[in-house]
């Protein structure tokens, strides 16, 4: 049987001392120990409120959130988050429009900072701006924290940029250690991050560049597949090549779905936007330029409607490993039949994959969870000690 | 003097334990041992908060709050209720328009559930519609949880469907157990449910079939008057009828407001709009027929005012038992010449009864809290004990 | 060394009995010792938060916030403040433009209060309305409280109305406080309280007149400056009289930047529309004149264009004391070159005041937290002491 202990001593042997009043905004600017660190503390803040033993480490404080985009999920995983650990969520809502520049957006984050520890931002709509957004928001308080104006620091993690989703792709990833019994048991594991046909259009690219920016650090071999046209960023994909570099696994690209799937452990099928449409909407946008704008969604769409064959079917599936190869998803999925006409997925894959899929995302709350512990608490196995000694309960007999 | 105890021994004679890990969606699916717990408990919780005594019974927990219409007082409540055991809320705001189906509900419930210990649920728009929807919900969460994917079965308060309207008419005879000195002293009072005119239409139906349902289950003389084509649904007359034949009461209808005045101990007289035209409204809207919408609403509204001389006024007061029944209303209330110029009650009636009105209303998030306490606790008397004996302060000395 | 007991002892000295139960609406309504009160419970509150000492007083109860106007900085120190103390808060979002009147004010008011501790208001829109409607709640929830509705009387914090802006001109206050070194050598000193251009218009007239209502009452030197036409309300010029009389200093009125400059210790120049504009405007939207309120906006930006000299550059910093007088602002600042083309203050004077700045801001959720504290805690040394004795972490190690 688990014990708090298997979880502390795991810990023991890391290195994630950094983490330690720092944000979380990239996968690729953490060590694998920090990463590491992350899942074990996801598992164990899990295993303590599987046992009723309460996690709250804040009497009070705010867990401040910027959503610059719609968002049920990861505003429902970060109060969820936030409130395990005692913890307030209050909402900055700037409207979606909005971006603020320079002396605004220093003052604003001082002046919502003054009794916040974590500040968690969503903004993945404009590429070049999402991921710089929070660092400028970063270094403003940290700035501020330095001049006396915040008593503490209060640190980030990225909930979604125009680069990174480290909250989905750290979640996905502690589903699929789960699922292998182990992060050691990837190593090897053939996974396709593959591009798949939706009827909607410019569906971010966070989500591909996040999983192949992450896969490729555990000796995996990652297969990334979309149609022409549908680049990623290719800083993302240097970010890849650098880790296989180092991890012993691989980075190919291919223009066919087949390939990727062929003899796949995994699979995750998903629709993107390609990125150079992506800058160029960015660059619309700024100029308010609306006609530019409606013309580019009407080519976009079209040009999403070339590669309808792009879908995880049931025929596709069976190329898989034993034909049985993990299917993942960030969710929603489109649904062909279900949620729309022609989409990324066959409503009977979908089915037989759903448990999995909604436990994939069951991580989300608790990953998050975790890297808020880790930059708050400098030993968190002793916070964790502590929270077991006190034994609370989570919720009362 | 009332002590906790007093409390605890009722509960001891009562079989609730069908509560447990359940929801609350309906007065005529309970027993009357379930409601009793509900009004023991919520008295109890009622007598802690009035000698400080805190009733935080979670020391994380979501109650996550889905409101289809605009809500004050009921929001409110649910917030009250949820932040008295020390759950927080998180809104899901879906949008009013836009009704789920299927996959999406069975998703969105799992997602937003990962940490909820309960959901409370508003929608009482379409017929047909509101009660189903929150079964569907339900039945996610119980899959979710027995899947594994949820940790704990979050369970279901109806704040309010199509249907009935159990937190309010539950809080609306909590309010009259206390005013006539005992659950035992309803024996026999006529309560009259009729219909008032209101200048505004398509008020919800809820309130009244929530009133016939439930105060014909304690030996009481309900009495329904409305004008004729303003019917409430006929599958809650039956349960009215169904719960006469057991308790010794009595259920009778009248299209004279004056017969169901005369002699009543209770008068609660309230607009709603006739089922049938409701059926239509949602069938309308099924069909985005706005044109059809509005001239429903104009039928409606010219149907309304045949009927303006149906109103709570002095002399219709004077009819009722000593000319003193007790008033009630859900409020806020249509008052003639403060509110609209003609409404549902003449402002002296209502000032008379103000302060009893608003009485009735306190007691609606006690009897949400109690709902909660009673679907997640297993042997609430031990948890309440262990309060008293905490005796922890809800607000320091 | 500072200790708790310092702040304890210096509250030993005072009398504020009278604001247990009581709101906070406007600063003249309070007496010296009270507002020494509040200043010391801030920076006591403070003390604890910067030692880890936890301040959470209620275990349960809402705080209910209701802001009729948009705002950031105020709902995140009103949310703070709530938090420090253990409270959560409630939103009551009525719509910007909609003014309940009478019997829906008390009716509300009573609706949304039966968990709720405290009350906070922005209302500063309308001339005549926003303090008035302050109190209207104030005495619905005062009868409900006697009338055995509410079992707590919420208090009432204003944060902001049409005459008054009490939590900025506290904050304010402390601010100079803490940076003058002490309440009483702010005795003597000059504080100019100048207009200054913006290229907005109708800025609230709260901070001036907040400004001169408190600053008068310690002794020192305010001038009031602005350009003939932006008159503030005679009633706080009147105020600002009696206060001089009262505290020995002196309030003059000037229009001329330059003279309220010269050897001014402190300045806080801002842009506000003027009194006889605004109640114009309140009629006009009585009325629901949108022609006549886009004409007066069009004179009233034509008017501001007239005054654009009036703006805190750094020549006019040279003349006050050894050009280094302290320069504040409620933020956001109207900065030439930077939020606009022309405005309020040289970028570079803000600039170089912007850390001070920040921290003047960094006082507001301390302000209010202690008016909710003095209106909850009749004792608040002793609950003050309780708290450092029960030594609770804020955030545990």
């Amino acid at each position: 049987m688990k014990t708090l202990n298997d979880y502390i001593e795991k810990l023991n042997k890391l290195n994630f001392k950094e983490m330690y009043n720092n944000d979380f905004l990239l996968t690729w600017e953490k060590s694998d120990d920090e990463l590491e660190a992350v899942f074990i503390i996801a598992d164990a803040l899990r295993f303590m409120r599987e046992n009723n033993i309460s996690t709250k480490v804040f009497e009070s404080g705010l867990g401040v959130s910027l959503f610059r985009d719609n968002s049920t999920r990861t505003r429902f995983s970060f109060t969820s988050a936030c409130n395990l650990l005692g913890l307030e969520v209050q909402d900055l809502d700037e409207g979606k429009s909005q971006i603020a520049h320079g002396e605004t957006v220093r003052e604003t984050a001082n002046m919502i900072s003054f009794m916040a520890d974590i500040i968690g931002i969503r903004d993945d709509m404009y590429i070049g701006k999402g991921n710089a957004y929070m660092r400028e928001v970063s270094e403003a308080v940290q700035q501020g924290n330095k001049d006396g104006i915040l008593e503490q620091r209060p640190t980030l993690v990225n909930l979604q940029c125009d680069i990174d989703h480290p909250t989905q792709s750290m979640a996905d990833m502690l589903h699929i250690i789960h699922e292998f019994g182990g992060i050691e048991n990837l190593k090897g594991k053939k996974i396709a991050m593959s591009w798949a046909y939706s009827p909607s259009y410019g569906k971010p690219l966070s989500v591909p560049q996040g999983i192949v920016g992450l896969m490729t650090r555990m000796g995996m071999d990652v297969v990334l597949a979309h149609p022409e046209g549908y680049e990623i960023m290719s800083e993302v994909e240097d970010v890849a090549k650098a880790n296989v570099a180092k991890s012993g696994g691989s980075f190919t690209k291919t223009n066919s779905m087949e390939e990727a799937f062929r003899d796949a452990d995994i699979v995750y099928p998903k629709s993107w936007a390609p990125f150079v449409a992506m800058e160029k909407r960015t660059d619309l946008y700024e100029k308010g330029d609306s006609d530019g704008i409606k013309a580019l969604e009407k080519e976009l769409l079209a040009q999403n409607a070339e590669h309808k064959d792009w879908a995880c079917t049931e025929e596709m599936m069976k190329l898989t490993k034993a034909g049985k190869a993990t299917y993942m998803h960030c969710l929603p999925a489109d649904i062909t039949g279900v949620s729309c006409k022609e989409g990324e997925v066959d409503a009977s894959v979908f089915d037989r994959y759903r448990i999995p899929l909604y436990k994939e995302a069951s991580y989300k709350p608790y990953v998050i969870a975790a890297m808020i512990f880790l930059s708050k608490f400098e030993n968190p196995q002793a916070t964790l000690k502590a929270l077991e000694t006190a034994a609370k309960q989570r919720k009362s007999d």
